[in-house]
C-alpha cells in the first residue's frame, strides 16, 4: 500500500523556481571575468535570483534551438560567476547534463574527457579561450563552442561555430515550462583527476542533487540560511562548488561568486563589500587569504564561518580563525563520488562543555556523517571494525548521493558488498568523528603495522618554519617500509634536518619517528592543486636512507 | 538516462539505525505515565539511541509474532514517551502502518476511525485505558491490545487479548535486518479532525516523512542539530509531533518527551533539568507555561527556542518569550494534510538590519515556505493573486509532503490543478511571507468584500482585559453578514462593550468595525482544543444585531 502524498520528482528546476517564487529579490552577485571598463565600473555583475531564472529559461530556450535535447552532454570551462549559474539551470533544467570541466587539468586531459563524455557544446569562459582553441581540433562530438560573454567583449578565435553568450539570449524568449521527468535522470558529470590512469566520471542525478542540497543546508552541516550571504571559493568546475548553487537556492541565500581573482585581496575585498558570512574552499585559498590579512592586518566584519574541505585542514588553519578572527571553522570531508559531502566536523551537546583544546581535537577530524550517508572502515578481509577510535581501516561509504559506478562503467564495479571503498584509511571515534589517518595507497607499512604520513605532515607545517610538508615511504631492507619528511621551509627560515626531527620528539610514537627529512624548494602537485605523492615518490625513487637506522 | 547513485530508497529504519551508529549514546529522556514509586525514583526514564534501536527491533519481531505484515494497521493510544517512539520505528521499519489516534477525540469518533482504519493492534497508554476499554466492544478489526507499561504495573482490565508490552520485549530477539521496500510505501495514518463530517485520514509515505524530516531540521525551519536537547509537547498523536521524532532521530538531538503533565510546573521542571534548548507546542500550552513563570518569577536557563504553531500565535506571545525570556520564538504553520510543516516565519538577510518592530510585524506571519512546498493565493476561480501583501485568496499549497487524496478515497479528490486547498484565507508578500487572514468558512463577506475575523480576534485578544475573543459573522440585510465578537473576560475585569469597541478604533477600517461585542464565561472547542467556531455559531444562531447597524 503506498502513502497518500503528491507524487512530485525532485527536480533541478524546482530549486531556481523556488528561489524565484519565495526569494525572487535574493542577490545573485560575480566578480566579472570580462576585463572592466577604465573608471572600473562594470567589474560586478548583480542580480536577483528572478532575474537568474528568466536568463536560465532563455537560455534553455536557446538551447533546444540548438538541437539539445535530454541527455546530451553539455561542457563548460568556467569560473563561479552568474552566467555559469545559469547554465546549471538552463541544461539540467532541460533533462540534459552539464559536463563541468576542470580547466586546470592539462589540455590533453581535457581533450579525453570531453570525448569520452561526447560534449555536444561547450561553454567557455574569456580566460579559457585560449585552452578551448588548444584543445579543439582534437574534439569529435563539439558542434558549438559558446564565449561566455557579451557583443562588446567577443574576441577573434579559432572555435569552430563560436557563438556569444549574450546573444544566445538576447535573442531568445523566456517563456517556458519546465518540462518534468524520472527524479533518477542523470544532471551533471564531474570527471575525477585520479593520480593514476584516465579520468573517470561521476554522472549525479536530480534526486541525489536535491538530497544532497537538503543535507548541506542542515545546522550541522554547511548550516545555509536565507539569512546569509554565501561565497564558494571552491569552483563551479570541481564537485558543483560543494553543491553550494543547490542549497543557497533552496534556502533563498545570496551568493557572491568571485570570479577567476582567488588571492587574499581579492577575497577579502568582496568578502567585505558584499558583507559575506559564509564562505568554502580548500586549505591553500585560506592559507593565502589569512597571510594577506596578517600582512595588512585586516579583520573580518561579516563573515561568521568557512567550511574548509577537499585536503585535511591544517589544525594551525582552525585556531587561526577562530581565535584570532572569530570566523568558526567547518572542517568537511567528501569526494567527487559523493557529491562531495560525506562528513563535517561539527559539534555534538556533549562537546558544549568540553574545554576549547577537547573541542579542537574534534574539529581536528573530518567529522560525524550527515544523514544519508553511511560509513564504516573495514580490514583488508572487508570486515568492519570498531568505532573505537584507534582501529585504522578502509573507509567504506553508501548512500543515495553517492557513486554506484562510473560513467560508460569505467573501471568496472567499484562497490564492495554495496559500500563505496573511498580509497582513505580512517579511524571511527565512539562518537562516530572520522579521521582520515592516510589514504590506501599512501599509508606507511613499517613491520607489519601502519604509520599515517598525514598525522607526520601535520606536525612537520605545525613547526613555524615549515610551510609544507610531504611524508612518504622508502623501501627499507628490514621494516619493509620507513618514513622521510620532504619539507619546504618558510622563505629565510634557517631550520635545520636535526631541529624539524627533534620536534617530532613526544608528538608520536619512537617507532614512528621519521628517519630523515629532505628540503626542497617546492612540492609536487596535481591539477587540482593537490600534493601529488605519486609524482613525490617517482622524485624519490632512488633515495638512499641514512645508514644509521 | 539515469545517474550513477547508490539506489537506496528513504526508509524510516535508516533514520533509527542512522541514530544509533552515529548518535548512539545519544539520550531519550521520558517522563514515565506509571505511578513513580514512593520515593520518587521512577519518575524518569532515561536511554539511548542505541538502547531505542534494539527495543524498536524487538518490539518489530514481536509484532511479526504476532501475525503484523505489510501495509497493517497498528494504532496507539498514548502520550509522548519512549514506547511510543519504539513503537513508530518498529511499525514503519517493517513496513507497516502506524495509526496515532488522537485520544481528546469524543469515544465514538475513535470507534469510528479505528474501525476505518482497520486496525489490527491498538497500543495503549495506561491512562487511556478507560477510553479503550469504553471503545473496545465497538471495534471490530482489533485482534490485540498492548498496554503500554511493565508486569509490575500492568492493570486488571476488560480489554479483550490484553497484552503487556514489556512482556512483549521481554520475549523477543533483537536480531533484525530491516526489510528494504519501495519508498513510497504507506508508513503512517493521521485523522484529522474537522469540524464536520467524519475524521478523514492521511496517510504518509516513508518518502514524505524523510524529505519532511530533512527540511524541518534546516536552519530556517525547525533548525535542529546535534547540540539539540529537543522537548515536543506537540502530541505524537498529533500529526507525528510535528515530525520531531523523525528530525531529532536524523541530526542526533537529545529528545525529552514529556508524557501526560503538560501544565507550566510540569514542563518547566523538566525543561531546567534536561538542560532543553528547544520546544514546539500550540500557544494554549505556551499560554501556561507563560503565565506559570510569571507567576513565580521564573527564569529559562538553556531554552534558546520555541515553536508555535497549530494556531496563530498571538503576537504578544512572540514579545514575551523574546523579550522578556530571551527564547526566540519560531512561528510555523501547517495541516495534518502537509505532514505538517508547510511555512516558517524566520527572518531574511534583508530584516536583519530592521527595527525590531519591523522583525516583529514579520515574525508575526505564518511565514515563507521551505523548499518542497510550494504555495499560491487563488480567487473563487482559480486565478493566482499577486503576492502583494494585500490581496486575500484560497491558499493552496503542493509538494511531496501534501496529501493528493484521504485513505480510501474519502471525500473524493481533494486537489484544484494539482494544488491542495487548504481551507484557509490568506494574503503572500513579496518576500514570500504567507499570513492567514481567515478560514474560507469563517472569513466575513460584508458588502461584496471580505473581513478577516482573525484580526479581528487578534485586537481583541491584545486588550488587558480579554483573555479569549472570538469573531463570528452574524446574517445582515442590507450588508448579508457584520462581524460581531464573543470574548472572555480575565476573571475580575471590568472591561464593557464599549470600551473593547473604542480599543478597536484607528487599528483597523472603520468598516471593519465589530458591530456588537458579547462576553461569555467560555469559548467552545475542538477535541484538539481549537475554538469551535462551528458551535459559536450554533450558540449564535438566533442573535440580532443591534437596531443602529
Amino acid at each position: 500500500m503506498q502513502g497518500l502524498m503528491i507524487g512530485a520528482p525532485l527536480l533541478i528546476s524546482d530549486l531556481i523556481r523556488h528561489a524565484d517564487r519565495h526569494h525572487g529579490d535574493a542577490e545573485i552577485v560575480s566578480k566579472r571575468v570580462e576585463v572592466p571598463t577604465k573608471d572600473g565600473s562594470g567589474a560586478i555583475h548583480r542580480y536577483t535570483y528572478r532575474e537568474a531564472h528568466a536568463r536560465s529559461r532563455r537560455l534553455a530556450n536557446a538551447l533546444k534551438k540548438l538541437g539539445v535535447g535530454a541527455t546530451d552532454r553539455i561542457a563548460t570551462l568556467a569560473w563561479n560567476g552568474y552566467r555559469h549559474f545559469e547554465i546549471y539551470y538552463a541544461v539540467a533544467g532541460l533533462g540534459a547534463v552539464i559536463h563541468t570541466i576542470n580547466p586546470r587539468l592539462f589540455p590533453d586531459q581535457v581533450g579525453y574527457i570531453a570525448n569520452h563524455a561526447e560534449d555536444r557544446i561547450v561553454f567557455v569562459d574569456l580566460s579559457f579561450l585560449p585552452l578551448a582553441e588548444k584543445v579543439a581540433p582534437a574534439l569529435k562530438t563539439v558542434q558549438h563552442y559558446v564565449v561566455m560573454t557579451d557583443r562588446a567583449h567577443m574576441p577573434q578565435t579559432s572555435l569552430p561555430n563560436a557563438l556569444c553568450f549574450e546573444d544566445l539570449i538576447e535573442g531568445s524568449d523566456d517563456r517556458l515550462v519546465w518540462p518534468e521527468f524520472d527524479e533518477k535522470t542523470a544532471s551533471c558529470l564531474c570527471y575525477t583527476s585520479g593520480t593514476t590512469g584516465n579520468p573517470k566520471g561521476v554522472l549525479y542525478s536530480h534526486r541525489s542533487t536535491i538530497l544532497h542540497a537538503y543535507a548541506a543546508a542542515l545546522p550541522d552541516a554547511l548550516n545555509v540560511s536565507a539569512r546569509d550571504v554565501v561565497l564558494p571559493v571552491v569552483p563551479m568546475f570541481h564537485v558543483n562548488a560543494w553543491g553550494l548553487p543547490y542549497s543557497c537556492a533552496l534556502v533563498g541565500a545570496k551568493l557572491v561568486f568571485p570570479g577567476q581573482h582567488l588571492d587574499g585581496r581579492s577575497l577579502h575585498e568582496l568578502f567585505e563589500q558584499e558583507g559575506v558570512t559564509m564562505s568554502a574552499g580548500v586549505p591553500t585559498v585560506w592559507l593565502g587569504l589569512l597571510n594577506y590579512m596578517k600582512e595588512h592586518k585586516l579583520r573580518f566584519s561579516s563573515l561568521k564561518a568557512v567550511v574548509i574541505g577537499g585536503s585535511a585542514c591544517p589544525p594551525a588553519m582552525i585556531r587561526s580563525f577562530q581565535d584570532e578572527h572569530g570566523v568558526q571553522v567547518i572542517h568537511a570531508w567528501g569526494m567527487t563520488e559523493m557529491s562531495p559531502l560525506g562528513t563535517v566536523s561539527t559539534l555534538k551537546g556533549k562537546h558544549l562543555g568540553a574545554d576549547k583544546e577537547a573541542q579542537y581535537a574534534v574539529q581536528n577530524k573530518q567529522g560525524r556523517v550527515l544523514f544519508g550517508v553511511d560509513m564504516k572502515i573495514v580490514d583488508s578481509d572487508g570486515k568492519e571494525l570498531p568505532n573505537d577510535g584507534k582501529a585504522f581501516g578502509d573507509l567504506h561509504v553508501k548512500g543515495p548521493w553517492i557513486t554506484t559506478s562510473y560513467f560508460k562503467g569505467e573501471g568496472g564495479d567499484p562497490l564492495r558488498d554495496g559500500w563505496f571503498p573511498t580509497g582513505d584509511v580512517a579511524t571511527i571515534d565512539p562518537d562516530g568523528y572520522m579521521q582520515i589517518t592516510d589514504r590506501s595507497k599512501d599509508v606507511i607499512k613499517s613491520g607489519g603495522e601502519w604509520i599515517s604520513s598525514i598525522d607526520l605532515e601535520n606536525i612537520a607545517v605545525a613547526h613555524p618554519d615549515i610551510v609544507e610538508a610531504a611524508v612518504i615511504g622508502i623501501r627499507h631492507p628490514k621494516w619493509d617500509e620507513r618514513p622521510i619528511v620532504v619539507a619546504v621551509k618558510k622563505p629565510g627560515a634557517g631550520i635545520t634536518r636535526e631541529e624539524l626531527l627533534k620536534f617530532y620528539e613526544g608528538k608520536i610514537a619512537k617507532w614512528w619517528m621519521p628517519d630523515d627529512v629532505a628540503f626542497v624548494e617546492q612540492l609536487p602537485h596535481t591539477a587540482t592543486g593537490k600534493l601529488s605523492k605519486l609524482a613525490l615518490r617517482g622524485e624519490f625513487k632512488d633515495y638512499r636512507l641514512p645508514e644509521s637506522t
